[in-house]
């Protein structure tokens, strides 16, 4: 194994608990190389990756999509859903039909939902809002806007809240229109990091997998965890993983392909995301 | 009371679930004069009070429109819900993006919800499915089509079954775009038996509103008749009627007439109906 390098390897941990699952038993000291991990919102992760700062990271699927050429696909892993997500939430202050040509308060802490939220306005309800960027408070958002985008723990938490406010959950939309997976996150390297050293990312990747094995057959870790860092209730969570899923397979990839086609048809991507997965150095080693 | 005519007032009693809370308590038996009652779906009160079959009637919004030139409306009495109505889904079996532009199996049971769906379908998601009418059975419906209506008992019974096919509440969808009520029902008389006799349908109303006001004081009669009846946890039916409404003030009558509006703009409708209220005839005997 090539441990040669100066710089120890830079790691992105999305901080929601929606990749929770992932991350939870994924111990980077018992790798047998230097490592850093950055835990951050996927806003942040798409941006450090995306200028080499970190190698290897769960960004938005969109931030993907943009830069495919850049990356590699980890196989297999994503933060996906059937429907429902309960994390990714439009709250409507005014009508439907007013939102659509109204305004939208957007969080800028993920682009996926970002992109998601124009092609369910724009393709599937034909609106034409106006959008903008907001830090991520209900009420403040609400204040000079008709809706307001949050997901992840902000999108949990204010759904928690009596505020009143008609809810869209953007999972369940995409799938009621499309019948498909929507794919929110993926796990990216960065090629010229996979070139350089490829089997210390094998080894990370093998951990990452062996991790979301332990989380699926034992939830109980991750729902603690939620409970005391978030607040909620065990059957909360456990409706709540139970709606994800952080397999990539050829089902998910199917939506996601979908989601990039319509995110190009509103000029939202330039050309097709090429999804190709990080190559294994030593399949038998 | 002028209780001369030779044939007894006829009454529409709609037999399902939704109107139980305004029928329950109120006892044709007990009237100073003779009265039949027939219990029955809305269509059928639909026509048979537009024939002059039965002269008052809990019927569709829909049909009151078509012909209120005939009728008077009987003063805060409904079938509404601001929102969710659990007895008026569209089951699909294709994504929606194939529904609009498919087949709809619609039930023939009712009238207000089978344009309430084209004003959804058409209006406001830009589609142009084609639309079949079936018997109320969701599974020989969605045989041959993209999705089917149904409303009422047949609907909350299907919604119990394990379908897996994607529900659209159409109250729950009408709310979210207008961010109005919705009316599926009114109570109705035909103004020449209105004016024949004014003090038995006077008196026939204040039973009706006796028994309304009966029902909402105390649920339990109504819910245990429902779980006799159609089956169900108290849980679910009390769910069920909290999210039902059955007066008809303004609120309700502007999101009524929002929804007369769209009718008419669909073709649906050709003038704007009259909601001209039952007179009282002695407000002070």
């Amino acid at each position: 194994m090539n441990n040669s390098q100066s710089r120890p390897i830079q790691l992105g941990r999305i901080s929601y608990t929606n990749a929770w699952p992932v991350f939870h038993h994924f111990d980077p000291e018992a790798l047998p190389f230097r490592t850093e991990v950055h835990s951050d919102l996927p806003a942040t992760l798409n941006r450090k990756l995306k200028i080499g700062d970190i190698d290897m990271a769960a960004i938005s699927s969109y931030a993907y999509g943009i830069s495919s050429d850049s990356y590699y696909v980890l196989p297999n892993l994503s933060v996906s859903s059937f429907g429902r997500v309960q994390s990714i939430l439009l709250f409507l202050k005014s009508p439907l039909e007013k939102v659509l040509h109204g305004k939208i308060a957007l969080t800028t802490a993920s682009a996926t939902s970002v992109n998601l939220l124009k092609i369910i306005m724009e393709k599937f309800y034909g609106g034409k809002p106006t959008y903008e960027d907001a830090e991520p408070s209900l009420e403040n958002m609400l204040e000079n806007a008709d809706a307001a985008l949050l997901i992840g723990d902000h999108a949990i938490r204010a759904s928690w809240t009596n505020h009143g406010y008609r809810v869209l959950d953007l999972g369940e939309v995409w799938n009621l229109w499309t019948g498909q997976w929507m794919t929110f996150a993926l796990w990216a390297v960065r090629k010229d990091a996979a070139y350089r050293d490829p089997e210390s990312f094998q080894a990370i990747y093998e951990a990452l997998i062996e991790s979301k094995g332990k989380s699926s057959r034992d939830m109980g870790p991750v729902i603690r965890k939620a409970m005391d860092q978030i607040g909620g209730t065990e059957a909360y969570w456990q409706n709540y993983f139970s709606h994800l899923c952080h397999d990539f397979g050829p089902d998910q990839k199917t939506g996601l392909q979908l989601y990039f086609q319509y995110a190009r048809e509103l000029g939202l991507l330039t050309s097709e995301p090429d999804l190709s997965e990080l190559p294994s150095p030593t399949r038998n080693r």
